[in-house]
């Protein structure tokens, strides 16, 4: 059984009150480049694998997808996402609760899908190998899998968290690259596992599942982005120090079916 | 005209004393690694971008590529490359002098090439989309790009080195990652320049000009090779802390012509 910190009741009265909860796509600052990744949503399939709140489920289907499966382990972000969702995308959503440790494509539901999506997901799973073969058979060629997740950069330190050198200036201490595995940090609570991997790893992962990678995106602000948000210069003067976030684009290969 | 460091008397005598220099691949720790994302040699017209003393040409020769041009900026390093070249690999090998700023296949040789090879040069390289466009151009799909370049996460600082913390853990103090071009470091000499990319940037500029990539290897030494090399064990503890070389396979698609 996977970790359900969503679950935990301090941890689900913080995560609401992220910008990204409160205000959805809109308030993830990697969305417009990822949204750039994404195919046409006309008339699409799709799978979205940590759906939360719902965003995107509800963002598909305004852009014409046909119907969205999103599959969350919390009952408490289900049910959020249930309220949120009025009609008509009620018709066109099914939001349903599963492990992605676990989490399986039923027989007559292989090969119907044409998008499956997640946004910063995957690093909570360990068995990454056994979902992406899962995910590549959701997928028929053309089938699209667009993906964020934490970065590698991100992930791998022992002590995550930016350092001041002796002059000022900010850094970021990396170690532990190579130390693939669990790590456990403090996120809006205490003992948040996640499962740190490389950049090899990520791309490997997903050549062996049958995906041929079209895009990779190591998220950080535009000079656009930057004069657009003023209140942002702050944090976001630490994205230009290390990656947060790694986007990724691919594209199911006929050739390894 | 590129920075020719290997032509200054103090470096080349430096360089000449590497393990790399003196015992060829095999002084070259990542060269297995390398070696396996090469396709088999036999029958193929390869091109070595960079290829200093000339050993990948000649053990290419030797397993059996029909003709190989290994091209170099600095006259030292091929007169070196052609004094340790003996027949018959003599009669297989052309050693060129070429700047990879302004190198230009010869029109008569586009798409003759089933290989282009390139050991830790790239990252010298100021224009380096309009050298992957040569590049392609010199392949034909399905032809082969393999090559290694220091690591972004190695290039990128602007303190590049181990640090120690209060605990006597150490860690790379990783900073700048998001802010490509110039670095200056010392090594062997003073003043040496290279050119920081992120990932995403040799991700993305090489699917721009035309290749799929099959393979990436953020280098680090197995729990075998630990084995093997007791007297690694000191400089190789670092190379878990993050990765130093990037390694990548790519081939080129028919389809971006």
């Amino acid at each position: 059984m996977s970790q359900n910190m969503y679950d935990a009741p301090s941890f689900f009265e913080n995560y609401s009150k992220l910008p990204r909860s409160v205000h959805g796509l809109a308030g993830a600052a990697e969305w417009p480049r990822l949204r750039e990744m994404l195919p046409e949503m006309g008339g699409l399939h799709v799978l979205d694998l940590g759906c939360g709140f719902g965003w995107f489920c509800r963002w598909a289907v305004e852009e014409g997808a046909e119907n969205v499966l999103g599959v969350d382990l919390s009952e408490n972000m289900l049910e959020r996402a249930r309220a949120m969702t009025d009609p008509p995308a009620r018709e066109a959503i099914i939001y349903q609760r599963q492990d992605l440790e676990t989490f399986r494509i039923p027989l007559a539901e292989r090969g119907t899908f044409d998008l499956v999506f997640s946004s910063l997901t995957l690093h909570y799973v360990v068995d990454l190998a056994r979902l992406l073969s899962e995910v590549r058979s959701a997928v028929d060629a053309p089938g699209y899998f667009v993906f964020s997740v934490e970065h590698p950069i991100f992930t791998a330190p022992s002590r995550p968290g930016m350092a001041t050198a002796a002059d000022g200036s900010r850094f970021w201490p990396l170690d532990g690259y190579q130390s693939e595995g669990e790590r456990v940090t403090d996120w809006l609570v205490e003992g948040v596992r996640k499962q740190h991997r490389t950049l090899a790893t990520y791309f490997n992962l997903l050549r062996e599942a049958g995906f041929e990678i079209e895009a990779i995106d190591e998220w950080h602000p535009t000079p656009e982005e930057l004069e657009a948000h003023p209140e942002a210069h702050q944090a976001w003067s630490d994205e230009n120090i290390r990656p947060m976030f790694l986007l990724i684009a691919a594209k199911s290969r006929a050739e390894a079916r």
